[in-house]
């Protein structure tokens, strides 16, 4: 007997699920306009959170190794690497795993193990803001941004989550997100407003960052 | 004083990074030409080995996933998704970890959990039957290949070694292989010569499979 879920299904709209002949559409013109560049790394990166609460943790571990982070000391063997275990020395990764991470705590963590941080709050920006941090970002592989956002905005089951935002379509105005949660949504393309209202509400709902 | 490794230099040539100017012109040439169909769905999936010996199973659990096969139980939660732990049932992990995998028991492994597995040995065959299963296999996004060979071939370091294949260049002849043991080599381009190379000699070294 199959208890549980094997994933959930892609709410689409708004969502467009990356491996589907629109969504390779997207990414074909998304590499063409230059907005993709940050996807190479981060993709080589890309990892499930392996705790349900642990978006934020696998986000982060995403970010910083793609950005070649040395975390300056072994992960497994003779090898250093991130993953979410080896930010135990940061962080109570207990208290995390029982309920997740906050805004604040999770752009802390990331300068504590070795990345220059900015970080901003959707209520203190506008979506012109944004929208023009994306671009900065996904035309270069220097930076990547983590989304903290709700999504309900975005029609998906579950509360807060965080994410890494792998590219953009400037014309479409879509984000592709490589959502962590892997085992209940695929990498997909979404309208930047919509993600932008999520991650506008994460205020009153961050503390259910369960993915 | 950072002991252990962060990474080893990628010996180039026979290997193009995939996240150098070249290996992104690389990518983008074998999209257009409709050899990258297997990349979405595997990239989605893409994971680091969680132990020294894990190449096989890491690689299995990718490929697993990019199948959106259900193991039929639960994983975290109420998620039902594979990752290496999740092989336990079928085979001998703690002897994995000590030892890595051989060829045929892995392709065994890949039946117990539910996949349609076609295994081949590289000394029954030839390079252009290789060639014809590679050119099949990144068209479309139902199959993908898991390739067993010895580093040595492609002048890295290491062993015997496991990882998926996640796309093919015709014109260059060049396959990407989306190296498991993320922590020590990036996704990479290698002449599909040298990869058979290293595929026809893996009979001697199998059991050398620590990535």
């Amino acid at each position: 007997m199959n208890d549980g879920f094997y994933k959930h299904p892609l709410p689409s709209p708004p969502a467009i699920d990356f491996v589907s002949e629109e969504g390779k559409q997207l990414f074909r013109e998304a590499i063409e306009n230059g907005t993709m560049e940050g996807f190479y790394k981060l993709i080589s990166t890309f990892q499930t959170q392996s705790e349900l609460c642990f978006c934020g943790l696998a986000s982060l571990s995403i970010v910083l190794n793609a950005l070649a982070i040395d975390p300056g000391r072994r992960w497994k063997g003779p090898w250093r690497w991130f993953d979410e275990s080896m930010l135990r020395i940061y962080t109570n990764i207990e208290k995390v795993k029982g309920g997740g991470i906050v805004f604040g705590d999770l752009a802390s963590l990331a300068g504590s193990a070795g990345a220059k941080v900015e970080f901003f709050y959707a209520s203190e920006n506008t979506i012109e803001d944004f929208r023009k941090y994306v671009i900065k970002c996904s035309s270069s592989d220097h930076c990547h941004i983590i989304a903290s956002y709700y999504r309900s905005a975005l029609k998906q089951i579950g509360g807060g989550h965080y994410s890494p935002i792998g590219g953009y379509h400037c014309k479409k105005d879509k984000i592709l997100i490589l959502d962590v949660a892997r085992y209940k949504y695929p990498p997909h393309w979404v309208p930047l407003q919509d993600l932008w209202e999520g991650m506008n509400c994460i205020d009153e709902c961050v503390g259910l960052s369960r993915g």
